[in-house]
Order: structure tokens, then sequence, then C-alpha cells
């Protein structure tokens, strides 16, 4: 692997993995209120759409971190639409 | 510009303008609680990583997605870090 690779699949890793802490701790703390929903909206889309164009030109290290970091997202808007939805319920 | 690059080129488009609403929602409201600091920190880093891959291909796509993505992360983990060190002082 060259050192352009490395850091290519370094970035992916990365930029995956920051998901996890977010989605641990929007999951531990179900503090969701400075957490924007537009933003895990349109990220959601977008990282499906990474999904999907990582299938058509068969890339499996685009399908393998789009598919963790999709789901990881989608836990994060999960708890935030729920929280949302407490709000409305109690006001 | 054939469907696969249009997809592409959408889920670029998608994924660097969601942290427009919560760069823009963080800064308004200096809400930062339930934002995770591990979380813009390996992704601020990610973002570098995949700008340096983007200038070491000559890619201008993903150096231009990526230099707005890292200014964007950048805001909200400058928020997150000044929210914590007011957090400690008040404490």
């Amino acid at each position: 692997m060259n050192i352009t690779d490395l850091i290519g699949y370094t970035s992916a890793f990365l930029t995956t993995l920051a998901f996890v802490p977010q989605a641990h701790q929007s999951w531990k703390t179900r503090d969701l209120s400075g957490v924007s929903l537009p933003m895990y909206s349109l990220f959601s889309l977008g990282v499906l759409g990474w999904l999907i164009y990582g299938v058509m030109i068969a890339s499996w290290p685009i399908i393998v971190a789009n598919s963790i970091t999709l789901l990881l997202a989608c836990v994060v808007l999960y708890l935030k639409v729920k929280h949302l939805r407490l709000i409305t319920t109690l006001s």
C-alpha cells in the first residue's frame, strides 16, 4: 500500500470511528438538545448516497465505511427524533 | 456526467452541507452539552486526512468538499472546547 492509499484508509477509518463516541454519548445521556436534526437528516441521506455509490462502483472500502457510519448516524437521528417527540408531548 | 458520478457528487454535497445547520445551531444557542468532543476531534482529524488525500491525488471535488467540512467541524469543535472550559471555570 502506498502513502496516498494509507492516508485515504486512515481518513475513512477516522471519519467513521468519530460517530461511535457521539452515538454512545447520545444513547447514554439522552441529551440531544444541542444536536442538530437537519444535520443528521442531511448527513444520513448523504451517507446512504455514498453507500449506493460504493455498491455501483463495487468499492468495498466505501461500502463498509459508509454502512457503519449510516448505522451510527441513524442511531443519533432516531434519538434526536425521540427527544423532540418527548418535548412536544411534555409541552 | 453519468448516474454514478451524479450520486457521488450529490452525496458529497449532502455530507458537507449537513454541517452547516449544526455549526449554525451550536453558534447561535451555545448548547454544546450533547455534542461529543471525541467525535469532533476524530472527525476533524479524519477530514484533514481526506483533504491531504485530495491534494495528493489532485482531486478538486475532494479538496473543496473537505475544506468546507473541516471549517464547519472546527467551528463546532472550538465551541465545544469553549463550552467545556466555561463549565470547568464555573465548577
